[in-house]
């Protein structure tokens, strides 16, 4: 049995075969898909799009009742490989695909048809699928991205679908760079649309990633940490030096210039902003207060310089109210003995 | 009635069957495709291309004369389901489209097709649609995108399209991270074209959309707010600090910086430029003024220094006029009585 | 006369029916092939790519000798829609076209056949071309853009083109943010190619567009302009204040930071440089200027301190030939007398 | 022997032939493919996206049983060229592909088909693959990338594949502007998949990559070293100057607005941080931390002004313990001797 | 002779013909093809991903043995146009193309078939190809990109390709914006690959491109000009002023805000870096130097204030060797006589 027999037996198959109906001996019966994939790589989660670009190899196992032949009959040849779009193939949708050209040509790849009618179709694919990030906690967060297979046009009653191993392949899984991936679960619920009554089957596969911190560490948590961490140096420069309002303008501006990044980095999302961004905006708030502070300090200070008092009132509510909140002490040595004392002199 | 009872039906149906031809049994009567849409997601609405990109979930149904079948003919096969590319199928065109490549591959979904000759066509698509934006309440706006479906060459008399549902289904709705749904609306204006007498029946869905703010007050109204308060305070700083000028010229530079962050949020958009757009520009302008003017009293202050006077007119503007107008008054203790003046002496 | 009458009628016609061959009744004569144009949208003028993609309504019609028929002879069937792959059309070409995929599907749309051979074609298409902008006056130019039309393979002998419509439709004409549309005009010049000496007959659509300002004014013209006025006041702070040198240092930084945005904004081209853009280098020249400028004069004012007196040239320079220039004028009070007198002592 | 006797072999070549069907004269028999590849071009490795761009021309080569003829018979001609998409072609698959749109058109090439069955295809494509890129030793690294092909369908008993030459063909290679290519290696590992039982053999290229360092070297190392430099000097200026603060909050604006341009540069990577990056974050880290330092040693001094001592406490540990941990030394001359000692006093 | 004359003759035509076979009466002949190409404009030449767009207008001719006929057989019909999917075609290849999706779909166009069996086919393309840019002179450089076309599966012995005009037509030639074509030559170089002995005739066009140089020079060139310019008068500022380690710490700020620039526009390549980047990077290192050469100066002089000498090794240094290699005189009246002396103290 050579190229000759397979030849033979590919046009007996397809002789009076139509790809348009569904591969069953009673029509009231269901085809059966049995499905599992292999994750091979996170290809990207993309912060700003919410999308989720995935490496899927996928692979449909169904019994089609009129693919079988006698293997005898045709020189022992008892598989066949067949291009896909001479045959019947499921209508396996992704329910949340965003990719904007749906002209996948998967019909370039064959289905293995052994002769008791079972076909395997194994697919590489990539997915692009939209992903609702939960952002609150960034950049310690976690996210669970689903990818639902149904048939898109044939209910339960016409195909269901199952998946074929009880757990995700990962044999071949690519780590990605920026998530790691904490779970492959399957779930089976069945679909339910207003427009008809009737189930559609199908298959999720809900994947859980945990971003990793060290980029986001590195570039965002620790230099913004330190930069608000200074500002509060502020009040610790006098007001003499003559770079006290230069201080905090220019902390103000580096804040500034931080947020450019910032608004690189951050999706924009409103449902559920993240902890951070609050953060850095606050950051930015504080250093325009003190820039405000500072340049008040400073009046005082050369308005006291020039015999102007500070009125008694202003001079009550810094040194016993804003001192005691604000918990401004200062070591000073008066005579002999040297002690710490709550007071606002050093704010000027 | 298993799969070949099928396959002879299918064949049966298409032996005589031209795609190119409606299906209606008096050449004058129009036929007639009911249309509901599920809204599936808003996947993106551009800021500066004013384009929204929209999953969508189709369903035409019509009814073919030419489609019909007994099913005891057929072992009781009463539904079938066909690839749309041998098909006559409605060419419901998006009025509105803007995307590049025309080559969405309908054809690879199947019309049900049932033997009392109804037919169903389901499509999942994703739309990019023109969309004008009117952005003069930015970040506080509301915006209406119309998605118009409309045949592209058949008139009302030769094609009727009414909408299947009296709302659009938003049962399987993702939320949108930047723009909260407020309302999808069904229209059913009747299109005139100038070329052509004749009328084109349309269904048109009116997406309402309100623009979530967090975002935009976390990372522009918040630090733009604060930038622009602080830059008051220019004026407290007395000149003989050594600070005054330093302060009005790094908040201008930090607002434009911060220019750097607005220019890429914003549309290049002049219909209706946004209120907050020309709040940002003033920021600027009131910044470059107040540095001119610490620059000229920080003069004044040297040169009172060295003993120049300051002419008697220009005395009496600052010292009547503009105190007035600006309502600059200091706390001033002279002898015994402490009291607020108006007096242009702490611009100095 | 129902869809069986109207299938027997498409299937007569195509039966002897060749798509490569032009349907004329004399082989030397030419297809007349009219053509107009609803003007959709411009999508967008790319400044940097000097691109255009707009989307327009083509609209064809020619009189095809081989598409006729007696309707009574088809139950009164008198018009027929074909799918365009199956139909001779006029390869009408977009001769400034640079889409890089050239996959147009346009036969996905249908062509209206009526019983007297006329066929009329109607395509959405989406265009990108080429369009070379003068940028000297930006942001307040004007530009032209072209779109020629005309067959790609047919000279003027075998395919004549011809305007339908003496005005471009604008009925439908969504307006587009950046850009005012001031006219479309109709021009039907004729092309000659250096390989043939055919003449091919075109149809040439004129796009007036007037840039909108209100975006580069906000954004642009007014920041940059309120720097470099601000700049002018570098002179008139003292050198004794200390803050001289630092004023237009930082001045010259928020330059640069403008830069930023200017490079993002304006097209790498050299042809017809933009004035704003030579204005904006301008400023940062003047800016290291003043800097520099402002260095010396700090360096007098100290060395002055110390006892260095200024040589006699320069002082002569300074007081008599700058201050002339420059118009630096000071309020002087010595005495009685108060005057305006021209001295260079400010600028120390 | 011209076109006809070519075009009568290709029709009785094509005759009898399935292209479903595989080219073995013995269905046990695997196909034996011999694969060789020139590497033409690295067109890019992107940081970011962690995916290598490459430009490959391929060439298959197998023996067809049922491509076999008797040149005499077809006036002597004994090669001829058929499109791919008529003939068997092995369905090599490369497994790192990432590219969106499957849409490969492989089919417009030909086969070369030689009388003995000898079918040669050439292809020149251009690949995607992903490439996990180890960023420790960034910009100083090395990168290995692998391009698995193997056939998607068949396994090792029905194709084989082997390497037709025993090293990478580069002859025509162009090479990187931003990569130098090490080494190109041929592996041929067998892979197994979860799903089957049977092996697969493939054919791996390890890409062996270095990066180029100039580019880098001139725009991020250098300036970031000089930065962080010029950083320690913070400490020589001495806190009476007015310059002390202004030095270093301006030094941490500089690397904050440095870090603008690394995080365009790096990728969003953590499994394997660059050093560098590290590096960069410690220099935010120890410039905010000068500042506060210098804040706090600014208020001593003028603390120290105004009549205030240091607590004797913090006298000792600045000036004993810090003195010799920082190895702040002064060169002072008391009286007649000239020495370096060290003390902290310059820090003030 | 109408539209049924030739329909006959492309019936006829293409009954007996083979799309796979070359059109040449002895077999052992090679088909000679002429190409001649019309540059309609250079799209764009990435500087970053040094890849050409070009949009190119070939025109191909040759002579096919069995698409000849007597014209007078078909009333006089002596040319047909045929789609291009129907007919052989030459396999030219442009071997530089790095376009992703290799789908062009060239088979829209028509062949124009004269009796005597001379084909021309017209095409309009968009090639993007790789040019690798040499940058040392940027931005004053001249480069040069080839496009090569060859018959990717015959060799010279089956496929001949001469140029059929001696020039490149440029008479429908769009200058581009950013570069000035110097020329555009045709070479014919034979090229011979590793794998097998044959010779393949090809066509090289080599454009020759000069940078227009406007845009660089006025934000880039000038601008980083003079901030390097003005960073030379950090020592003129004397140390009392309070504003010499200001300036020149600012300077660096500014300068690096400019590698922002810079890093936008100059491509990743390290084979040829371009000089001005370097030139750039030296001045980022001379700001560095020079802020921490003023921080020193700034120490001496307030520990001269302070009444230490500075060591007399240093004062030999400076005043005796650093002043004469920095040519660093200045200008002292001392008791009658002013004159210029090469001395250090202006630094200070």
């Amino acid at each position: 049995g050579g190229a000759t027999d397979a030849a033979r037996l590919v046009t007996d198959l397809l002789s009076n075969y139509s790809k348009d109906v569904r591969p069953v001996q009673l029509w009231t019966d269901p085809v059966k898909v049995k499905m599992d994939i292999t994750l091979h790589e996170i290809v990207e989660l993309d912060n700003r799009k919410q999308s989720l670009t995935t490496s899927i190899w996928m692979r449909l196992y169904w019994n089609a009742s009129n693919l079988r032949w006698n293997p005898e009959e045709y020189g022992g040849v008892n598989q066949v490989s067949i291009m896909a779009d001479q045959l019947w193939t499921p209508d396996i949708t992704l329910f949340e695909s965003i990719k904007e050209d749906t002209n996948d040509r998967l019909n370039l790849y064959t289905c293995m048809v052994r002769h008791t009618g079972e076909v395997a179709w194994l697919l590489p694919r990539i997915f692009k699928t939209a992903c609702i990030l939960y952002l609150h906690a960034f950049p310690w967060d976690r996210q669970t991205c689903n990818l639902t297979f149904a048939s898109w046009s044939h209910d339960a009653s016409r195909l269901e679908i199952t998946n074929g191993t009880p757990e995700v392949d990962l044999s071949f899984y690519v780590p990605n760079a920026e998530w790691k991936l904490l779970h492959a679960l399957i779930l089976t619920p069945t679909v339910r649309f207003t427009c008809c009554p009737e189930e559609f089957p199908s298959l999720t596969y809900a994947l859980g990633l945990q971003r990793k911190q060290a980029y986001y560490m590195m570039n965002f948590v620790f230099p913004v940490g330190c930069i608000s961490a200074a500002s509060i140096l502020v009040f610790v420069v006098p007001a003499e030096s003559g770079e006290k309002v230069s201080l905090s303008v220019t902390l103000l501006l580096s804040s500034t210039v931080f947020l450019l990044v910032v608004v690189d980095m951050l999706p924009i999302q409103s449902e559920s902003s993240p902890q951070l961004g609050w953060f850095c905006c606050l950051v930015i708030v504080f250093m325009a207060i003190s820039t405000a502070g500072s340049a008040v300090i400073v009046q005082c200070y050369y308005k006291g310089q020039r015999g102007h008092k500070m009125p008694l009132w202003l001079h009550r509510v810094t040194r016993h109210t804003l001192a005691r909140v604000f918990c401004v002490w200062t070591y000073t040595c008066s005579d002999s003995r040297c002690s710490w004392k709550p007071q606002v002199v050093i704010l000027l």
